[in-house]
């Protein structure tokens, strides 16, 4: 009688795309991004996930994907329950793709994040409907990213100037941010920040004040500022920013600084869990919480965190790593379904090659700075065989097994610290 | 492309079923409970939902029920968007049928429910799966309810005794106790107390705790005592109780006596909406809190309770009114998807005549305390059309439109107080 498909097979496939130099506090983007996709396979169909690319990470993946066969692509509760016992005696660290930033968050809910997207991507296809009618429904048709704006260098070290070229001053910044703006259409601007002192960072914001009046702005130092540092800044800052994001460390640092900011403070740093939500509330130590559904646990469980949010009062902005258009359909979905969605969303999208992907192309309009809501079954995408057996080739040539932003700035940089707080 | 299906209409049928004498600290069951069964109808299927009876309700449904014609069954967000705006100039209070003992419950969430479950035993049928596998599967096949004692008249007032006859003392409990687990095997015993002085229920649950040694038992006198009457009791039950269950009225109450009590306390009257658990968890006030979707706003919004439970460490059970097989198909749905459901569900099930309801016979069945997760697309239920009539008949028959225990009590007892706290 049920209609439910259970899992014949699923499989892993790590990719690797090109990256450019964005700079960050603990170094710089290597030439290469790794990703791992992840296909559940029924006997009619498949599903898509993706999640991070680092070895550590896929083993995990790769230790829970064969324990997932004959189970009902409906049981999301039996497929977590395997990644949490799994994973029970897991005391690696790391391996998240995200270099040591997101450091806390829960390994079983990384894990499962990718298998959870694909089980939807499937019943969606299953039902006939798209993954955001099984969240709840749409409560809008196009789903805002903002301008996320990086210091870089022109290009890697050795090689010609990237499309982006140099951006190491306000100036250079602003400079990127026309570019980018003038592509996407973005009504909202971020700048990756903790590369310069912060002067220097709080000037560049000041320079995208007034290049564009009006256009929300926000810094993220990811944690590279003393809690005094960060007190300074938000001073300088105030009535310029919409949120400061990370601008010091752990919930206790994010807490001092909230007592005297004028501005929501956001994070994706200080509470990356479930567990970190008792803690933070109580000290009142975050306003804005960067959702991320590849680290807390998938699809639903995001939904439950923006609930949590909606509850306490806590606003709600996304977060983003380098990432493939299996990822940004899945973040586009959930943000479309997500009715206390109050900013618009970080994607790393701008900064990845338009002919590197593992989806088939045209499914992901970009319209006004946002993504339009896929409608067609499922995720609304398909997978590009010819494009994933491409990026996994550049996977197996490329030797990075592991990001490591910190190890490629010291072979330019050998005096390089990657230590937060940094000023 | 998308085979998601449309409200085509909403039908909502006032219905009365016979009722016991139960006494509870405001009064005494009338002859009939009163529920609104709700019809929500596509072009190919219907779907169920069960809510409170009473006219202010009804009207609350019927002001809702033409707008959501059009609406996709899987757009939630929208039916509970046209809810808020809907009731958002709704001032008036209770409208609930819970007697006055959940007034402070959201009015939205309310009106919300109903629909949502029907919504989703659609969705169920349209994908030919079980509404467990719309909330992440089944984690248990049986789901466990308990024995949910009451004192009681021997019948109603000017008619013969019910087949239960009367319990007013701890020898009359003890033999409610025998007589419902011979019948259904429950094995866990809950006490509706708030009924006679404390001294008397503290004996009633000693006597029960002889009779059935090693049984889990529970005390639920709804906040019919003050902070230091509770601390008593809570003394005098040590080791007797697996949680004493709304000692005191309000957050406050509660925290007050949870500092000092052995065992922990649960509620269904101090936090019975979203906007409560911030105040209540930063006291400390429960440890327990009893869901229930009818108020919590349907199965994903209960969802959404669990995991907030899970995440702050509160334990999960489960409340019920007076009610009919369609609550009790989706109360078993939401608890055997629920992993973290750490006690035995209440129900009024044992209650009710057996021959009063509005599904067809045979979908629910009763296994060792408990009921077997229907494995049927959907709730697994089917609407009993001639029963639907009838106990429509008897509703227009009956009529009670509110329900009201203690203006029923005051006919038999005048100088009857249904003022918390009484002793
Ligand atoms: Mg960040
Ligand atoms: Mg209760």
């Amino acid at each position: 009688m049920s209609q439910s498909a259970k899992i014949r097979d699923v499989v892993i496939t790590p990719v690797a795309f090109h990256d450019m130099p964005l700079l960050n506090s603990v170094g710089v983007h290597e030439p290469y991004a790794l990703r791992s996709i992840i296909e559940v396979v029924t006997d009619d169909a498949y599903g898509l996930g993706e999640s991070y690319g680092d070895s550590t990470h896929l083993e995990r993946l790769q230790k829970v994907a064969p324990k997932l066969k004959g189970l009902s692509i409906h049981d999301t509760n039996a497929i977590l329950n395997i990644c949490v016992q799994s994973l029970v005696d897991d005391t690696t660290t790391g391996g998240d793709g995200m270099a040591g930033m997101v450091t806390t968050a829960s390994v079983a809910d990384k894990v499962f994040s990718p298998f959870e997207v694909a089980c939807l991507d499937l019943q969606g296809k299953l039902a006939g409907i798209p993954v955001c009618d099984l969240l709840g429904g749409r409560v809008r048709n196009n789903v805002q990213y903002s301008a996320y704006l990086f210091y870089k260098w022109g290009g890697h070290p050795g090689q010609p100037d990237d499309e982006y070229g140099e951006a190491l001053d306000p100036a250079g910044v602003v400079k990127q941010a026309k570019k980018i703006i003038d592509e996407y259409g973005f009504k909202a601007i971020k700048l990756k920040g903790g590369v310069f002192p912060p002067a220097q960072e709080v000037e560049a914001i000041k320079a995208l004040h007034s290049a564009f009046p009006g256009l929300p702005l926000r810094l993220d130092p990811n944690a590279a500022w003393t809690v005094e540092t960060s007190k300074w800044v938000a001073k300088e800052l105030t009535g310029m920013v919409e949120y400061l994001e990370d601008p010091a460390p752990e919930i206790e640092g994010m807490a001092a600084v909230a007592k005297e900011a004028s501005m929501p403070l956001a994070t994706n740093m200080a509470v990356v869990a479930f567990a970190h939500l008792p803690p933070s509330i109580l000290q009142g130590a975050v306003q804005v919480i960067l959702s991320d559904h590849h680290f807390w646990g998938g699809l639903r469980r995001s939904q439950t965190l923006a609930a949590i949010c909606a509850t306490w009062g806590i606003r709600l902005s996304m977060h983003s790593n380098s990432h493939l258009g299996i990822s940004l359909a899945a973040m586009t979905h959930l943000a479309s379904a997500t009715q206390n969605l109050d900013y618009a969303c970080d994607t790393h999208w701008p900064w990845k090659p338009r002919d590197e992907d593992v989806i088939v192309d045209g499914a992901l309009k970009w319209v006004d700075g946002g993504v339009d809501v896929p409608t067609a079954p499922g995720l609304g995408i398909e997978l590009d065989r010819e494009g994933l057996a491409r990026l996994h080739r550049q996977y197996l040539d490329c030797g990075l097994r592991k990001r490591d932003d910190t190890t490629y700035m010291r072979k330019f940089q050998p005096d390089f610290s990657p230590k937060i707080p940094k000023w």
